[in-house]
Formats: structure tokens, C-alpha cells, sequence
């Protein structure tokens, strides 16, 4: 359904409310402006209805009468992706899976059986009871869905020890864009036949909707401690992640503010006392037994005398912890707070290269003219660096975006990639010509044509086609030419 | 080229010798003898020729000209397959991948970077100089090869803690049917598009070449105890298994052997004074900071104790925790030398109902006369059920073949699933029509299609066709007809 044509319009509408009930399509103008963007907030034109089916069943319907229609379907959970992954297009059905929420706990088994519109929170508070709990915690979980954290591939600040979504997912229900059912994984640790689980785990919504998910719940760590250390300089910062990495130690955080995000958090609580004349600082949770947690304290603070410490602060009550992690949580309040525009420019390179990775970063900012703040996931490598502007000013906003490319080509130029954890959506489609060349694009193009045949779910998301490489400009960066023949080769 | 002129042939070993040299093609039968099956041991015809590139870009246009002329491949790496993986059909290429043996550790990175034919054991050897170790370790692991490790997702004891080879691989090179060359994963955390990297790993062969892997290396742990646990009765061993992970401690191996594997592991070596008298037996292998370990083997005695302890063994000295696992790892070789056939029965079931099932495999086996012995990974809920009978008896193999089928329907039941770490291969194609329904081998049939569009890659192995499970009188066995309607629900 191209054009929208009235007639066409009012018969699906029709028969998605023989199929949902009257209450649960929604196609007011007014009431429909909530679904036109996502928390990219790049505006797009209102899809034609926004669809909460019941369950799985009524999903089904609805998806099999778009396919026979050819009517684009934008799969929605709460809508908080940052790369535009539930944006609508226009004349689209929005499917809100809102309304399948579930949820079973199995304590023996260390899962939980969840239905896609359950929230990341919801997953955890429930666990607790049983002593267990979800790892992938996305800094929007009190409101982003189970759902999106599969089609997603969501992350957090506890990856580094215990992975991303992919790897806490064991199973899940998903309906393909022909409104069949499959069933992949389970209950048990391997299952034979092609793993197609890890390929609907991190795809946008382009292969299928989730319709349930069976999760892994860890044992709540017996005890967890804070260390908030402050350094001279951000090379020191970065490299005391290494160190202590390579001393075997798996925190289950890792984050490194610099010294730009050590002033916005104190501007915005000065009752925490950060120190803004460090270089950077370093937040790292420790979780598990107390005599592990014992020994790894030691070694810590001897890899941190290596670095230049500057000050080391220790929380172990579960109120001072929270107070040190607000520093780092604090940080993008404070800048938008006093920003008129941010972006975040999601990226991941190798460990190793972060320090380098920084300063290269740093001078591309200053050659730019904006101010760039870096606060992230250090222990995955995965740098988020925030763009400060202001659209007003003339030729600022253009300047920041192509920052955000150079940082781009530079994750790749790394051997990184162009995304750590916010997917690409519609943000990062040209980014996605120069990290994958032809065969992987055309592989990705025919997976997707055997899942959804009719080209229904979730169009012009993630996967660019070869046609839109050409247009976007786009060129594998280790083949073609590259996009900033400035950038030094790692 | 399903029937092999004679002519055809000529030209093939020609091109072959073209691409490869002389010295790298094999067609004298007496030289193909090696090649003609697996560790499965099932007899295949000769394959047409074994061809030995020295390098991706030979790989390539070796399966190039398999492409253009519809000759069918068969991979091979070691040749250690248990489930037929590596044995070739009638006419086939097989398409050794031993020489390419290239090994580069990046100490700081934590990865190597290793060709398909480098041995598993040569990985932790290299990577132990940089204080480092690749955790997957089959039982072959002196004599199996990366490439195949990739291809059937090769577990080993250790899985328990860090997972199956899907877990430990961070990227490959392939070559797909077609002689394209696709680059999967890569040096950083995360990577956008499908993933395939997983779809590639326990592919079987199917989907392509591995020409390279790039591999996680993890520290080597501070210090490691290994604890052999002897118990009244089976279900208190599987119960213990339960306990220690209900407690959070993630014991680095895991390992139930029933008392038949004792009193076999004893007849193979008086000197270990192994208690023949317990209905089971539980080796754990402890590894970490030594403050973790102490903590964790004070919680395990409590555990132990709640479950019908007879004696515990404890082991830190290197030689002294060889000897403890020697316990385990001969009871294969001990039944390998008093019975005259073997069946290892490889499945997987969730962890909490090992115990039940392991009774009810015993019943099973008691009914159908055949003797079964278990020892196997408990941590991971993978069965090893080795049946042992003597095919010159009559009816006996039939009857051995029956019970392994019905512990394979037994898995599912339960919720499990068909294999462990064997594969599918040759061996349980019937069963994969038992597991998946016809929506999800349709599109395992459609994955397969679109790396392979020849049908050359490894036919007849791991996915069955939807005609060939009706050929098999396989059905879904949670929608149609049980195969076996006594067995329990769980």
C-alpha cells in the first residue's frame, strides 16, 4: 500500500478491529502523534494506525492481513530506541506489543518466560524474589520493553561481564513476516539446526515481532562493591582499563568519564565532590563473593597506584554505592540540561586502542569547532561520545553530524564497528555501506527477503540496500576509498 | 555430477591439480581409504578425490569449479566427527583444510587469530606462553581442528563456565557455496547487521568454508581445585549439580559418572581406589582467585553434606588433579575395551530434571536389555548415555539403536533437545524432524539455499529435507504423533 488510497485505508482499519477489538486501534490524528517518532526524535510523517494486539495469535492476524495488503508494519515495544529503530513511515501500521506482558519466573531453572511488552525493570524486580536477576540493564529500563531488547540487541553497563541481550536470551517465539510462527532455542543449553536465535537477537524487527522470550536470570552476586577512581590524565584513565582486563579480573562495570563529563556531573550535584581537575575517572562494580571481591580490591588499587591516581573512593553499602554511580549517571542529565543540542555518537573499537581512540577523537572535535564529552562503557570498549551544539547556530548542526561520521570511520579504521549498542535504525544506514561490503550487504538483503517475503516489517531500517549504498554515497571502508583519507590507520 | 563420468572426473582432477598443485590432490583409492569416514565409523563410499589447497584463494576456486560443474564437497578437518559430519557421499570433493595452520596470538587483545587447520590443543599451547587459554576443549581436542570446532560448535568440559565454541569466537572468514568470500564478527564487541557469525558457528558445513577465525583467549586462572565427590545414590549426585548452581558458584567443569562408570574407570585402573560401592559420583573443578575457591569449597561441603556425601577428594597440585580427572576421562577408553560395540548417545536436558531423566533412561535401558552407562557434562545438562551391546548377538544393535532413539525423544520431552556438542551430521537427521516443525525446517531448507545455491556443500547432513523426513516418518513431536507415546511428560 504505496499510496494510501481512502478505501484501502478504511478496510484495514476495519479488519484490524474485527481482529484486535474496536479499543485497540488506534488511528486519531491526535492520538496517533505519541508513535511518530522514537527517542532519536527525528520527526516522521503519522503512520496510518497504531495496532495492540492481545497476544501472539491476534499479531499473527494482523501481520498476515498487512502481507496480503502490503502494508508496512513498524514492530513497537516503548519506542525508546536511539537510532530510529521504531520510527514509522508513512502509511505504516505501528504494532505495539504493549499489551503481551506475561511473565513467569522459573527459579530452579534460572529463567524467566516473558511476554515482549514486559519492561527490562519489571524482569529484574520480579526475579529478586527468587534471588536472581536479568543482566542487560539499557539506561532506559525502567521503560524500554523485553521486546526491543531482543529485536535490539540491547546492552548496558554490565555487559562487560555478563554480555549483551544475545547472551542472556535462550529461547524466543517470533512471527516472520508471513504470520508464521517459529519457535527458536529453549530451555536447555545448545540446540541443533542452523542457530538462527542470535540472528533475530540484533535485528531490528526486520526478520519478525518477538512474541515471547525465554530469558537467563543469574543468582544475585552474595556482595558487590563500588571503586570510584579519579586519574591525572585520560590515557591513564583508559589504560588502568586494560591493566585490568589483562590481569584476568571481569568487573561487572567499567565506565570512564573524562575530565568534560566530571564537570557537568558536579555542576549538576557538587554535594558528590568529584574531582574536575582529573584527567578522568574510572567506575568499577565488582560483584560476587566477598572474599573474591577482597582480593581483586587489591590488585586494583595496585594497577591504579601504576596509573597516576590521583584519589580512590570504595562504596559498598548499597546507598553509597548508588551515590558513586551517580556521578556517571548524572552526566547526560547535566548536558542536556546545558546544551541546546546533543547527540550521542554510539561506537565500539578494541579495548586496547580506547586511549588512542580518545585523543584521536579530541583533536577531531577541537579541528571541528564542538565540544564533544566522553563518558562509556570502557570494559567493552564501547565509547559514547556526546555531541554538544546548537542547531541555531549557522553550519553547527552540519559540523556536528559530520564529527559523528569521522568518529564512525574511525571505530572502523580501529577494526571497531559503527554501532556499540543503540542499533542502526535510520541514524547510521551509510554507516552501515562502509563497514560491510558487497557479499555481506546482499547476504543480509536475502536473509531478509526469506523472513519477510512481502518487505512488509520495519522498511527502511537497518540494512540498506546496494541501491541505497550507491545514493547514500557509501563505500566499504577497507575496499573502496575511504570516507576521510585523513584518518590514521591503526 | 551425480553420476561421475569418467571423462568429468579426468577434468576435475586435472583443474584440481591446476589450483593446488600435484602434490595436493589424492585419487588413488588406497591413499582415499583415510578419508572414506569418521569418527562416527559409518562406511561411506570413496569419495571422488581429497583436495588439499594451501590457502583461501585455492579454497575459493576450488569450490568455484565444484559450483560451476555441481560437484558436492564434503569439509573435513581432523576427521573427528561423531555424528558423520566429515564423511563424504559418492562423487564428492573432500576439501581438506588442514594446511592452512597460520597462528597469531594478540596478547593484549585476548584473541588469536588461527587458520582452520590449526589443532585445538595448539591454540591453549601457544596462547599459555601470553598467560592465556581458548576455553573450548572436546575430547579430541589433540587431534581436532579449529575449522571443525567452528563448524559443529564443539563444547568440552569446561563449557559449564564459558560456554560452547558459539561463545568463544569473536569473527570468521568463510567461503560460501558460491566461492564468495564474507567476513563475520570482527576485534570489537559488537557488530550490526545479522548476525551469521552464529549462524555460521554449528552450521556442520553447510553454509561454507572456515578459512579463518579470530578466537577469545581468556587468563589463565590464578589457581584451579578439582574436588571428586562420592554419593549414595545417582539422584543425589544430579541433585548435588542442582545445589551448586542454585548457589551462584559457576563451577570451570562438572562431571556425573553413575556408578557403572565407576566400577569401568576402576577395572582400568585399581590404583585410584574409586568407591565402586556409590551410586554416583560428581567431579567439580574449581577455578579463580584462591579467596574465591576457599569460599566456594566451604559451600560445596555444606552441599555435599545435605546430599548423601559417602567421601570427598581434593586436589590443587596440577598431578594430583590430573589423576582425579583421569577418574573421568577413562571410563570411554574402559568400556572401549570390554565391550564389543559402543553408542554414545549425546543429548541435551534442563539441568534440574538431570536426575529424572537419568532414572528414567535406566528403566528404558532395562526393558530393552541393553547395558547403559552414564557419565557425562552435568553443569551444561548434557547426557552422555553410552550404550554398550554386541552387534554379533541377534537383534541386539537393533535394539541398541531403538533406546538411543528414544532417549533422543526422551530429551524432548523434557525439554531438551536432540545434541549436545556431537552435531547432527548423518547420524540424527531423523531426529532434527522429531525437534523442528515444518515452519522452521522450511526455513533452516531457505538459510541453506541462500549460502549454497549450488547444493553442494556437505549433502546429507544435518538438516533434513521435508521430504526426507517423511521418508523418515519423522514428525514434530509437540504437534503430531509421539514416536514413543509411554514416555512421561515432564
Amino acid at each position: 500500500m504505496r499510496e494510501n488510497s481512502g478505501e484501502a485505508k478504511s478496510s484495514a482499519i476495519a479488519a484490524f478491529r474485527r481482529v484486535v477489538g474496536d479499543r485497540w486501534v488506534i488511528d486519531e490524528p491526535a492520538a496517533l502523534a505519541p508513535y511518530e517518532c522514537d527517542a532519536l526524535f527525528h520527526l516522521s510523517e503519522l503512520p496510518m494506525a497504531v495496532v495492540l494486539p492481545a497476544d501472539e495469535e491476534e499479531a499473527c492476524q494482523v501481520l498476515r492481513y498487512c502481507a496480503q495488503h502490503h502494508i508496512a508494519v513498524t514492530p513497537r515495544g516503548a519506542g525508546t530506541s536511539l537510532s530510529g529503530g521504531a520510527t514509522p513511515v508513512t502509511g505504516s501500521v505501528v504494532l505495539g506489543l504493549n499489551r503481551l506482558r506475561s511473565i513467569s519466573v522459573l527459579q530452579d531453572a534460572g529463567q524467566a518466560v516473558v511476554g515482549p511488552g514486559v519492561r527490562n525493570v519489571v524482569v529484574s524486580e520480579q526475579a529478586q524474589a527468587h534471588g536472581l536477576f536479568f543482566a542487560p540493564d539499557p539506561s532506559s529500563q525502567s521503560a524500554c520493553t523485553i521486546g526491543g531488547n531482543v529485536a535490539e540487541n540491547a546492552g548496558g553497563v554490565h555487559c562487560v561481564k555478563y554480555g549483551l541481550t544475545v547472551n542472556n536470551v535462550l529461547g524466543v517465539r517470533m512471527v516472520n513476516g508471513s504470520g508464521q510462527v517459529l519457535e527458536l532455542g529453549g530451555a536447555s543449553l545448545d540446540s541443533p539446526g542452523f542457530d538462527f536465535l542470535s540472528l533475530i537477537t540484533g535485528s531490528e524487527g526486520l526478520l519478525g515481532l518477538i512474541t515471547e522470550a525465554r530469558l537467563r536470570l543469574l543468582p544475585l552476586p552474595s556482595k558487590v562493591r563500588v571503586l570510584l577512581a579519579f586519574f591525572s590524565t585520560p590515557r591513564d584513565t583508559c589504560d588502568a582499563v586494560t591493566s585490568i582486563i589483562a590481569a584476568g579480573i571481569v568487573p561487572a562495570g567499567l565506565e570512564v568519564m573524562d575530565n568534560a563529563s566530571l564537570i557537568a556531573a558536579d555542576s549538576y550535584s557538587p554535594a558528590l565532590r568529584l574531582r574536575t581537575d582529573a584527567g578522568g575517572a574510572l567506575l568499577c562494580e565488582l560483584d560476587g563473593q566477598p572474599a573474591e571481591i577482597e582480593s581483586w580490591t587489591v590488585q586494583i588499587q595496585e594497577i591504579f597506584k601504576r596509573h597516576s591516581l590521583l584519589e580512590l573512593r570504595q562504596a559498598d553499602d548499597q546507598h553509597e554505592r548508588l551515590e558513586l554511580w551517580s556521578a556517571r549517571k548524572n552526566i547526560l542529565p547535566a548536558l542536556l540540561r546545558t546544551a541546546r543540542d546533543v547527540y550521542v555518537a554510539d561506537c565500539v573499537v578494541p579495548r586496547r586502542l580506547l586511549g588512542e581512540v580518545l585523543d584521536r577523537i579530541n583533536e577531531m572535535a577541537n579541528d571541528a569547532s564542538i565540544e564533544v564529552v566522553q563518558s562509556f562503557h570502557a570494559g567493552d570498549g564501547n565509547l559514547h561520545s556526546v555531541l554538544r551544539y546548537d542547531s541555531r547556530n549557522e553550519g553547527e548542526e552540519e559540523r556536528a553530524m559530520e564529527l559523528a561520521d569521522r568518529i564512525m570511520a574511525l571505530a572502523l579504521e580501529a577494526g571497531g564497528s559503527i554501532s556499540g549498542e543503540h542499533g542502526i535504525g535510520t541514524e547510521k544506514l551509510h554507516g552501515m555501506c562502509w563497514q560491510f561490503g558487497v557479499d555481506e550487504l546482499d547476504v543480509f538483503a536475502k536473509i531478509r527477503e526469506l523472513f519477510d517475503p512481502h518487505s512488509i516489517l520495519n522498511p527502511g531500517k537497518a540494512i540498506p540496500t546496494l541501491h541505497r549504498c550507491a545514493e547514500l554515497g557509501g563505500m566499504h571502508i577497507h575496499e573502496g576509498q575511504m570516507p576521510h583519507p585523513d584518518l590514521p590507520r591503526f
